[in-house]
């Protein structure tokens, strides 16, 4: 086994965007907790959170870092210091706005539940599906049509591929009516999107039963009241 | 002029954690935007937010990329692959931290006035002077003593050792009632700071009035209602 991946068993959460890249690549890996259900972190190089990777000796935490890591060894990163620099940066971009999204619905406490919250999460949904997905869709829609397409980085999938094609089922699922009404502004970021979900490379997982579906642990949930038609939130 | 930062010519803000390397590199770089007021993003490479980094050709954005980048150039990190990945794993925790010190006053929208936000901001501080800020500080306080110290990696300072000092002396002076309570339990973290605020390469450039002060538009806020004594938020 080349590579074992610790992240929680019950979601997809931030392993998935791992999950996708070592799925997509066909690489020989283990989800550890799906099949053994403890862990303790190691202590060479502590990770803060799941995941973590483990790699023979080598062992690498925060997601975008583990991508970091893989991207050349799967083949899904570019070969130039600049353009794998340019895809981490993408990257990380997604982390913040994956990040945004955790915060819809828990904007003040992760240790808390979420019914415990639920009047600031409709406020900051609200202020989410206004004024910061858009500008994310924007933003990656416009680096899309920057490259040449079809891909973030041009002719050649690389991993911040499978994260966009990631938060856009992850935002479709959590989000359906706010998607439904805006996702057409974004045609580069929708054909993108479909791209990824009917590569030959990465169907046999999204249909396996590896790919853990969305749910109420997860990071995108599909909270109704959350999806507003229209928000009350003002910019100032 | 080797390196151009754009970032907000009035606050510390995340561009700081930047500005700290270079200057205690004393690499040849202009913090453009303190001289000229008005920018515009690139094109190519487009960033999706400040601080950028222009060297040549080049153009790097997100804070811990940008760093991901100097730290060879500025022989801030360490030569190795391995311990370079290391290196930027804590960086990228550091910027989860800082994210959640900034959603301290901004829970709902940062597109919002904190006065628009207040009653969810002291929800919000309660609950990340509890739980989150001991978490942060007791993890970084363990890699220092996993270390061998003096410093993250070890013997050498690298740069999130200068990025964990900006935590430790931004959160003195947001939370300084939470701060003068806790930090003493993290000992390693509290030598860490001590070290670098009185090491000979920086202490120039804090004394200088290109250290920019603390105030109210940057990450760290003192904000008194926010710093209580106790707090009454509750784990779940």
């Amino acid at each position: 086994m080349k590579y074992r991946l610790y992240y929680w068993p019950e979601i997809q959460g931030r392993g998935e965007f791992v999950r996708l890249a070592l799925e997509y690549a066909g690489a020989d890996y283990r989800d550890v907790l799906r099949h053994a259900g403890d862990f303790s972190f190691p202590r060479k190089n502590a990770p803060f959170a799941l995941p973590y990777l483990v790699a023979g000796k080598r062992i690498v935490a925060q997601t975008a870092n583990i991508l970091l890591f893989l991207g050349p060894r799967l083949r899904l990163a570019p070969r130039d210091e600049a353009r794998r620099l340019w895809a981490h940066q993408l990257q990380l971009t997604i982390a913040d706005w994956l990040a945004e999204v955790h915060d819809t619905h828990h904007p003040i406490g992760s240790g808390l539940y979420y019914e415990a919250q639920r009047p600031e999460a409709k406020r900051r949904s609200a202020d989410f599906l206004a004024h910061r997905l858009p500008k994310f869709l924007d933003y990656f829609d416009r680096v899309l049509a920057a490259s040449g397409g079809p891909y973030l980085l041009g002719r050649r999938l690389t991993y911040p591929d499978l994260s966009l094609f990631q938060m856009v089922t992850g935002l479709r699922y959590a989000f359906p009516r706010a998607m439904a009404r805006i996702e057409r502004r974004y045609p580069q970021v929708v054909a993108l999107h479909a791209r990824v979900a009917a590569d030959p490379r990465l169907t046999p997982y999204l249909r396996s039963k590896r790919r853990i579906a969305f749910n109420r642990q997860g990071i995108f949930r599909a909270y109704p009241e959350l999806d507003r038609e229209r928000n009350s939130s003002k910019k100032t």
